[in-house]
């Protein structure tokens, strides 16, 4: 049988490794424990839709990563992370599972003793997903001794410059969100029930582009049309595409879990004045925003320009309008680090890569034009080559 | 324009509501906050795909239910909740989102305030997806005189019984399931690119059937071939389907959010006696199972007749064989409530919903076929008819 395909070489996943424990040092943290999916892919080259039972990967200053989770899932482990030790995989009874008598941190303390960690000072990752309250609690109390701190982030932080393969597969991802896209400008109509439409986007995706295979985006497409388009985050349902509404379309081509999301707009008949002048506005606030991304400047540079540019064309957003990307499972396809904000101070670096998500929500519909870019040497390329407009179809 | 159908009458939110606060008087709780979007969109009928930032439904034990979450999104809840006043929905300034400088958690604790609930006890679902060690940590610090209670599973438990209009939906939701295995036993053949069937599988959940529109599954379709399918929850990359390999589909229909989860396995080619072996094994103790699913008798029931059947069958499962379902979102489509397993005492009411989920997982490959169940007034009903058996294609 064709065999699994790691997504990366274990020397990648060593540098990795240093990088954190260097960061760990700087903390003064012996060991983390490492529960986002993201970055226990990062780390261990981990994947599967497991991250609904605890979870994560402990990493300490000496050895291997141990991935810990449920038993049945031990054997998603073994085929997907590089670690060649047969200690570095361990998994804890069902009976842990969603099981109120009992908790799997109590498991997770018996190995961090057996590492010799019970009076170690152990990075926590406290506010980030899939590690919850009582998971904290349990921990604290079965480890009296450890020293629990809140390492939030730290990994998350070493994922923001990006190795060339993992632009590899960044740029595989564009290659389907444009495919994506160029579907729906394809088959979208008036009378097209949105349900439909998100299926044909979601089985462009899935089956990718120049032969590389769709993985699934963190977040589902999102296409709101109309007043729905107001609000962000809204899901589809059935009602039809209609004539005289814009819908904007949130998505993401993804391929071995990262992630290029592009959002574009489509309207559906004659275009009111008022989008045309949006349109104008955030075309010319990206491109100022654009000028901005290169290496040493800094993250709030490109969110002042754009917001400075818009307001000049009358427009005003007080949300932030971009945020590092990569490798994501869902909730999110952001890393939750860097942000296009006022006050963000973080430098720019060659190969940081980025949502550039001018999005503007209007009072009665959304105008998305946004850009995936990757700063290089000496300035920034967009990932997409999906044409920058509002798309029209009479 | 169309507009947003709500997906249940005030009054049925009222009677959930009603529910939530015997329960909480029984726990002594002048308040809840509920940060499970299964649980805020039970409460409030909230629907969108934001919960990837810090949000919840706050329930005292008077008036309406309030919405808070992100400034943007306050827009989708007052398209998608049942509540009237305008103070019901409330919304955080964006710079509180992912910003290492501030917390959600402060703007959540002022509103408490403002609700006179600074010295009350209020339940959070310490132990749940989407609220962290963090949030609970500076909600205790900025309401120090607030009694934190865990409440974990609360409003989860309250779900057990569904309404008329959840086991309609829930139907709708079998008849798109049924349709996605139609297609799977029509399209897949050797050869065939996973990611290829994964897109076939995606698109006609997502169209839906019987003109029910098709929501998405609150976990990817899982569909792993040959050794990959000891691992219970790998998802899929390009390699094609196999002559001499089983794949396990693990899927489910969505409408409206509500979940029907149903898992068959295809085996390419002539199948060898060991999956002939287990098959039969495996049907005998779902019957044996289904004669125990009854009103009256306990969750527990189920799994040991299950279990005391594959036994004599010649196989074993350590893990749970069944759990409660309905309306779900990400990461996990069951209800984390009842269990079928020993020891779950729960007693089986009519109304009530179940994924009986018999998979075992052999050492060379995985075998599932499973039945989302209904409990009826005197036995039980299978909400699909897709036919029970090991399928083949030679």
């Amino acid at each position: 049988m064709t065999t699994f395909e790691k997504n990366f070489t274990t020397s990648e996943y060593q540098r990795r490794i240093d990088k954190t424990r260097a960061a760990m040092s700087g903390r003064g943290l012996d060991a983390i424990f490492v529960s986002d999916p993201s970055n226990m892919s990062w780390l261990t080259g981990y994947d599967g839709w497991s991250f609904y039972v605890f979870q994560g990967v402990v990493l300490t200053q000496e050895g291997e990563p141990v991935w810990w989770g449920r038993s049945m899932d031990a054997v998603g482990a073994q085929r997907t992370v590089f670690m060649d030790e047969e200690d570095s995989i361990r998994g804890y009874d069902d009976t842990y599972v969603q099981n109120p008598e009992k908790h799997p941190m109590e498991d997770l303390s018996k190995l961090l003793s057996e590492l010799g960690l019970e009076k170690a000072r152990i990075g926590v990752e406290m506010d980030n997903y899939y590690y919850s309250a009582t998971a904290h609690e349990v921990l604290k109390k079965q480890l009296p001794k450890a020293g629990l701190q809140d390492a939030t982030g730290l990994v998350n932080w070493q994922r923001a410059v990006k190795s060339e393969r993992e632009i590899e597969y960044m740029q595989r991802a564009a290659r389907i969100v444009e495919a994506m896209h160029a579907q729906i400008l394809e088959v979208a109509e008036p009378g097209m029930r949105k349900n439909d439409l998100i299926a044909e986007i979601y089985a462009t995706g899935i089956r990718g582009a120049l032969g590389y295979w769709g993985d699934y985006p963190a977040i589902v497409p999102m296409a709101p049309s109309g007043l729905d388009a107001t609000a962000p985050h809204l899901t589809w349902d059935d009602r039809p595409l209609e004539v005289g509404e814009a819908t904007f379309f949130e998505i993401a081509g993804a391929h071995r879990r990262y992630q290029c999301p592009q959002s574009r707009t489509l309207f559906l008949g004659e275009v009111p004045q008022k989008y045309r002048d949006a349109e104008a506005a955030v075309l010319d606030a990206i491109e100022a925003g654009l000028e901005q991304a290169k290496p040493g400047n800094q993250a709030q540079d490109i969110a002042n320009a754009f917001n400075a540019t818009l307001k000049k064309g009358g427009f005003e957003k007080d949300s932030r309008c971009g945020y590092a990307i990569g490798i994501s499972y869902p909730p999110d396809w952001g890393e939750r680090t860097i942000s296009f904000r006022r006050g963000d101070t973080t430098v720019l670096e060659p190969g940081m890569t980025f949502h550039f998500m001018p999005a503007l929500w209007l009072d009665d519909g959304g105008l998305e034009i946004t850009e995936p870019i990757l700063i290089t040497e000496d300035g920034h390329e967009c990932f997409c080559t999906t044409p920058r407009e509002l798309w029209v179809k009479a």
